[in-house]
């Protein structure tokens, strides 16, 4: 603490990110990176880019980012926003749509950041249980709010909620926003976007950070109607006019374009998480069933925690959260078969030794 | 305006950067650019960092940065914070120290962002005046404040405040933080870094975008005592992990490394700066002393509103602000010296015909 702290900044709980370890040792499979590495397209397109060039300010509204973004979705480029990773995204949404009168809504397990934004934010909020099977039940949603959030599918339990499920949502719900966190939707959902035109108040957010292998380039949008969109931009450039630089524009605009290298990419990956599904099955290990790019298993016969420590020792990442209702349970990240290949054998041989 | 914006972006006034043409047929004398490209050894770093491992997260810590800038101004890595640009830098400082009971001072001419920001924030603020010849008058400082901030050397006049004055001030307000943004610090005038260890309450902002001619990469920095460093980093990690993707991590270090190249582009700016202030002295023009990358020029025989226009006319780029005190002045980047020889003759040729 010091005395030259703003009383906001004396009250913050950070955000604690996965641990991100210095040597290469590791298999990684705790901040659900994508095993793959970003299209060559996109390498290109990045080494072109670095040039004298990078003397120049980027265009401050990555014009032709949302072009390639609202070509692909069909929407107007007026429909789309830009930031750097979908994490300052949802912050500019957090402070744009949801510093209201009422308290905003989340699932009590969810993406442990939406919490430290409203503190920093000052935004009360309302952590809405999930049911006792981690669903979302609508009904506990159908109270006076001031706007409402959830990752789809949801984190860390992978868990989708339909379409038709967020229309309702949609429907009682019009008095304020609504924001699908779509991180780890290309796994295996279909995305709230084709709901944009007949909802203003409804705003999907999306990043590049999973599904298109640019975790290191930081790259999210949002998507939703044109007034959404320009509260978003005026938040932006009251904060920082630039937040993505020449490379990151020219990187995702390539991985945008390139369909079939991310359909490949996709498809591997949730074959991968179905193959290691039946394994951990096989084990006894409980599963809540993923539409996202990692699993949430409860593990049998051994505690979560203690698995864990041991998987690190055998220089395997997972993630662990300290947390009530999901203290037994880990997250696992999918990564290339030969990864889910060592991580199921060393977890069955620690179970074994258990 | 839209019904789900909250009251905060309602009454938003985004700040709005200089123009940025699409076309590359202009001389862009408007944003502060630098005339040089990056130092070669910067590009070989990104290139050697744009390969697969983009699909990893960076170094949310940015460890290798900090560590390259700790050893350049002899500091400790804890004295030493990292953002997206020093825009990002500043908004994060705004919210860590700014948002206080008492107002904030800033000079009345100064970076227009400042009040951006406390906007954004909701944080008051009293623009304290330049006098007549334009200098911060510290006495019109001394008075119960939340906060002080100023560039040094200002923009858009860009003159100098000595370091003795500065640590006067500091002596002068030792309950609230002093921002010193040091944005055009290296083309003249002396850091006040060397004053951290003394002033607890003292705060240093720098960026990459002007003498390390990085605009394009977003790279920004503070330095100060380990107190404010840890609450700028707690505002960080409650607004976004990782602002700077590895290529800027990269790019940055090696760009601090080199410092011979540094010195050499440093040099050659303020050489051109003193032949443009020499040539449109002989014009009559009045300029205004700078140790920046521009000069703040009040223009004779045509209003600075006109010229700005006819320079555009001939594909050339300055600033014209139209505010109170300053509509008579055109602030006006330092280029090469072959941009700023045409720079030259157009103005003549125009002052000539109007």
């Amino acid at each position: 603490m010091s005395k030259y702290w703003s009383q906001i900044i004396q009250a913050l709980k950070p955000y604690v990110p996965g641990e991100q370890p210095k040597d290469n040792c590791f298999i990684k499979l705790n901040t659900n990176e994508n095993p793959y590495p970003p299209s060559p397209k996109v390498i290109d397109a990045i080494s072109k880019e670095t040039d004298a060039s990078l003397r120049r300010y980027p265009d401050p509204n990555c014009e032709a980012l949302k072009q390639a973004i609202a070509e692909y979705y069909s929407v107007k480029k007026g429909n789309v926003f830009v930031g750097n990773g979908s994490d300052e995204v949802l912050a500019l949404s957090f402070i744009s749509f949801f510093k209201q009168r009422q308290p905003i809504l989340f699932p009590d397990i969810s993406y442990s950041f939406y919490e430290v934004y409203c503190r920093i934010f000052e935004i009360q909020n309302i952590r809405v249980p999930l049911t006792a099977a981690l669903n979302i039940s609508l009904a506990d949603y159908a109270q006076p709010n001031g706007g409402i959030i959830f990752p789809n599918p949801n984190a860390p339990t992978g868990k989708l909620l339909l379409l038709d499920s967020i229309e309702k949502l949609l429907k009682q719900n019009d008095r304020s926003v609504v924001i699908v966190d779509e991180a780890y939707i290309d796994f295996g959902g279909d995305t709230a976007i084709a709901l944009i035109d007949k909802y203003p108040n409804l705003l999907v957010a999306q990043t590049f950070s999973k599904s298109r292998s640019l975790a290191g380039l930081r790259v999210g949008a949002a998507l939703g109607s044109e007034e959404l969109i320009e509260g978003l931009e005026r938040a932006k450039n009251s904060f920082n006019s630039y937040p993505l630089d020449r490379l990151a524009i020219a990187g995702a605009v390539e991985a945008i374009r390139d369909e079939a290298y991310f359909q490949s990419t996709c498809k591997k990956v949730m074959e991968t998480r179905e193959r290691t599904v039946a394994a951990l099955s096989k084990m006894g290990f409980s599963i809540v069933p993923s539409r996202a790019n990692f699993v949430f298993i409860r593990p049998k016969g051994i505690q979560a925690r203690e698995l864990y420590t041991r998987l690190k020792d055998e220089k395997i990442l997972v993630r662990y959260f300290d947390k009530p209702r999901i203290d037994e349970y880990l997250r696992v990240t999918i990564g290339t078969d030969a990864d889910m290949q060592t991580f199921i054998e060393k977890t069955a041989q620690i179970v074994a030794a258990a």
